[in-house]
């Protein structure tokens, strides 16, 4: 099953693209859209929205995951980054994908055992858990790779009920 | 000039699109998308922006105009909105029109020359300007109605103030 994870912004939005072979993760792509900030807001939105969509087709992920959002922050604020995440949503959706949402809670404890691991300890275990030579960067490219191991482990815990069941 | 107003949300989306025909008002229709409480939000998201797209499509309006959402509310709530705005947004942007964004004040203002007007005079004076036999309902739909008018109102000011630099 391939994964597409997605940290969502409207400054930048990180994506990350991996491959779940049984208990393993391969890495198939990542990287962050960014929108400049002398764009109007429907400029960017368009541009998180097609450059989105461009992404899927070229990785042609099964699956999508994308993090909750639950910050401090003033509610002007998080209508913006509201805006880009239903952009994103949507681009997912159009490309008749199943899309999981996972806190952040969920997704440090999938992929360091512990709800309150710091950002650090969490992009070492991204690196190591996709063998790769650095922490992606930005942040944001870390966190939707997080956003899309954490999928791919909850989706294995799901198969393995699933047998219990039977 | 044809311009669709339009009241964001994720449960009733209000939609209206009127004629500006010199300093007069011609209502083409008006309405509202729901989407069930049922639905999951990705579901929602989509059925928004397809149902509008559709509108775009039926009425072609050569502009839109949007109510900035400025409310007290939770940063949750915040971001559920926003996610449906910025599906609106995108859907108008990819049908190639320009949106404009108005404060409510200033729609209250272009309306009823009053920024602290309650929302039956509001509706109340969309009812008389377009000459429409009882008021819009749900209010969504008046609130849409309401931003279309105070973009067309802006639109004749601008056509005013560039004859006069001329």
């Amino acid at each position: 099953m391939r994964i597409l994870g997605i940290d969502p912004g409207y400054a930048i939005l990180g994506y990350g693209i991996v491959e779940l072979k049984g208990n393993h993760f391969e890495v198939c792509g990542y990287g962050a859209i960014t929108t400049d900030a002398k764009m109007d807001m429907t400029d960017r939105l368009k541009c998180l929205y097609h450059s989105l969509s461009e992404i899927i087709a070229q990785y042609e992920p099964d699956e999508a995951s994308i993090e909750e959002l639950f910050f401090n922050t003033n509610v002007k604020t998080a209508i913006m980054v509201g805006q880009a995440r239903g952009v994103a949503i949507l681009a997912c959706a159009n490309s008749g994908m199943k899309i999981s949402e996972y806190t952040p809670l969920q997704i440090k404890q999938a992929l360091v055992g512990y709800g309150r691991a710091e950002k650090k300890q969490m992009q070492s275990m991204v690196k190591t858990i996709l063998n790769l030579q650095q922490v992606p960067k930005p942040d944001d490219t870390a966190d939707a790779l997080a956003a899309a191991i954490c999928h791919g482990h909850s989706a294995n815990a799901r198969r393995r009920l699933d047998k219990i069941k039977k």
